[in-house]
């Protein structure tokens, strides 16, 4: 086992009321989520012009579409007129322009608008005054990212040197071969905790314990944009799969000594980001309530590895959703019981930094301290 | 297309609190719906001595009855004793009184408490003290209105002389054949608002445009109690109908010339009045939550044509239901944009004079300013 | 029928905030359930060493397990470590120790921390300072007890004699045959006060008044714990049931003159007693929000005579079962009454001096007079 500095004496979870509190998670949501570079999805889901896909977080509806020119635009979606939804599919194909279902009102995917039935009769009316409302994006080897912020920090800023760590995955390369989509009676903090250690997995997690120790862990010291550490595969295990084994190639470029390890990121505050020998799993976090939380999981592999005939995802697609199964129960049963009147904080180990780290750069930002990092 | 008085510069929809926050919800039920004259059904529900039927309105529940003298009286369905509720169906037929379920406290139809067993021991008791909590009614043409205010304004004030324009058309005599209630994921006022302008209509109802052009429309000027204007049938078109033919005859008495119209009226705060030349179509709001409304739409027509052999309400019931599906696909995005984080109020054009006319009259009345007509 | 003491003059029933608003309802549950001693179950629910049931009060969840010693201990249902919850299952049975299922923390059934995995690296962690937070528990003839507060009153100052009233019906002794969970969508109090009067049973329970005379009911004058009374069995009816006749034996020991009653008290907050000749009837109430309240009702004889051959409980179980169906509407439509618009506080009856006798004690308790007996 790796040494560890100590924490601070004392260090304890948070009081109840950060996991319960409708009216504090507004002011997280505020704090954090609307603040905040948000992993909304993968390039391949906008890669033509007008492709669409709609993420929903706390009040907010936003669009992201590709565009003309193959890049990526984001608005709020909601019509300039009347404030008419304007997408109302997940997903989906524009021809080219976004129009409202309601009473035409024209937008080009920048936002423009182009068309106001019946408004030019209107004294003053500018079709230059009412674009759709834009929400900042950016693009990091294939994630797509959003930010509801007016003033968003850069989004180098932001991955803080994690573009370069994680270069040799290529992950820009990778498609997806599977989605699944839970949803949790949890505070979406409870689902990042639970991410960010791995002392129950030789309770909870078998299977994983077999393949890879839990204390083979090493975390990076928390950071004020995202928790990371990383674990050894056992000799002999080539991956995580319910056996440990696979066929597939590692990722190509991948250095050797990096096909040992699965690294584990949480990239706040939505992104959890796995990276195996030979394939990404991604989760995205979107919470719905102070108690209710969306997740979505996604595998993803190499092009050259899905055309080989007999590809089949499913080894590590079942390893996941059985470990997933297993955490989404602990997280709901703390949940309850931090909501329960016996509730009072606990102290952390000194193997659950991260926790605690998550912790204080929640509190910070929503405290209004240090809300820039 | 007819000239429009312009709307004054800078005229934009209400912010989203209006359609959003339950607190002013609240506030506006009070200054509106529990003070303004409500519809709440047709004097043919209570026909007879002890007929009656049930509507709720926010927290409210009303019992409207049947007298012995063939008149209309309205309760609060809450006996006075523990405060049961008494009439638990929606609609039934009472023996001649309303005997509460619990310990038999029994009212005759005009809700003076007849019998309150084993209150004659208690010391100062009087039957006369404990009658059921009035509530007013008023008949228009077949049509029964309920108050819930303590001094509601007189009737005649609120039908502002609608009674006479609408005299033509006879509809105290018409019976309903059919009836669709529908629940909304909308507020009250933005069906209201769907409902007052026909900008929409080209690219929503094509059936209704084949018909009647949109523009055809003639609105008066926003009324204190109503809001109403009248569109034109195109030439070769008889009624709303999906072909726009009908076996049956207009209305007995209708003069020539409005047998060419279909007239579109909104009592303000819940009644909306459709008249054709050969029916009439009745919708009732009864709001729900801020964000949830339930609508109960009717078909009536005169009773000689309902006594002929093969008629069929079903082509005006399908005209209207398809139109209906459409229109309530709108408020419903309506209400979906407007709660989002990205609405911000948008500029109503020329032709939208009665939803800022709407928008006015509910925001004076909630505060406060010129809470009568 | 029996003289009563009259109410004092102008005694209404309580304004309707009390029956519908949550707010109150945090209040009242601080001041009432939260405070006073609570029936949990039964001691034939916890007979062995870690067997345990789970009750849930508010947003309370309490452990009631069985100990080595054969004595029963009560927890809050929550891990110290990071406040997961312990037990998941209603009921069940535990390996002589509590581990909590995330990190293996594990507890005695006395509640100490037993083991701590990683913690011993923490500075200045100690298991004695993390015991699961305990509950107050008590027996009192088979019924198990639990206090939540910091500082309970004496057991014996709550039951305040009944225990030496009922010694002769031999409670310890008796045993469930049936359980029936019901859920209302009532406050508790209008169940308590339903069960305190049977103005309404020849109303409402013909069965019941046809064996029991309702004005033959004698009540005792409310006390600060309990509210009490008795009804006669009408001439030739042996107990209870749907025809009134039983084939089972009267309690051993059961004085003959006490086999012509049946007792009905309700143990302030939640325990509704009902002894037969022959068997006991328990109710307990378990407030879920200011309108929803589950019910656990259970039928209990004497071993010897479930012992009988051709025992069957039926005829016991199917008179309650439509006697409680009976009240548990009234109590509904109660509840859908006092929240209506048109409620207003009624006069009570001289019969109905319990229910008063409630009310007043409540209000004493949440506004803060008198919160001790």
């Amino acid at each position: 086992m790796k040494a560890r500095p100590p924490l601070p004496p004392g260090v304890h979870t948070l009081p109840a009321r950060y996991y319960t509190d409708p009216e504090y998670f507004g002011r997280e949501l505020d704090a954090v989520h609307f603040d905040m570079w948000l992993c909304a999805g993968r390039t391949e889901e906008v890669a033509s012009p007008g492709q669409f896909f709609v993420r929903r977080i706390g009040n907010a509806s936003v669009v992201v579409v590709g565009t003309a020119e193959g890049g990526v635009h984001a608005f709020h979606n909601v019509c300039r007129h009347r404030g008419t939804m304007l997408c109302k599919q997940d997903e989906g194909q524009l021809p080219g322009r976004i129009q409202c279902g309601y009473h035409a009102w024209t937008y080009g995917l920048d936002g423009r608008l182009l068309h106001a039935p019946h408004m030019d009769q209107v004294e003053g009316f500018r079709t230059e005054d009412y674009p759709l409302a834009a929400v900042a994006t950016a693009v990091w080897d294939g994630h797509v990212f959003i930010n509801l912020s007016e003033s968003p920090i850069p989004f180098a800023e932001h991955l803080a040197g994690l573009d370069r760590k994680f270069q040799p995955w290529g992950m820009a390369q990778l498609k997806r071969a599977q989605r699944r989509v839970y949803e949790l009676q949890a505070n979406w903090k409870l689902i990042f905790q639970n991410y960010s250690e791995c002392l129950h997995c030789p309770i909870v997690h078998p299977q994983l314990q077999k393949h890879s120790h839990y204390l083979s862990g090493d975390n990076e010291p928390p950071q004020p944009t995202y928790l990371g550490g990383r674990m050894d595969l056992r000799d002999g295990v080539q991956t995580l799969t319910l056996d440990g084994t696979t066929n597939r190639s590692s990722l190509p470029g991948l250095p050797a000594a990096e096909q040992r390890h699965v690294y584990y990121y949480a990239l706040l505050p939505n992104l959890l980001l796995n990276l195996h020998p030979d394939y990404m799993l991604t989760f995205t976090l979107w919470p719905l309530a102070v108690d209710r939380t969306r997740i979505v999981c996604e595998w993803h592999f190499h092009p050259e590895q899905m055309a080989q005939p007999g590809f089949d995802p499913a080894d590590a697609v079942e390893f996941w959703e059985l470990t997933n199964k297993q955490d989404w129960e602990l997280s709901e049963l703390a949940q309850r019981g931090i909501s329960s009147r016996g509730y009072q904080p606990g102290p952390y180990s000194n193997r659950e930094e991260l926790l605690h780290g998550l912790d204080r750069l929640v509190v910070e930002r929503v405290e209004g301290r240090g809300s820039r990092p």
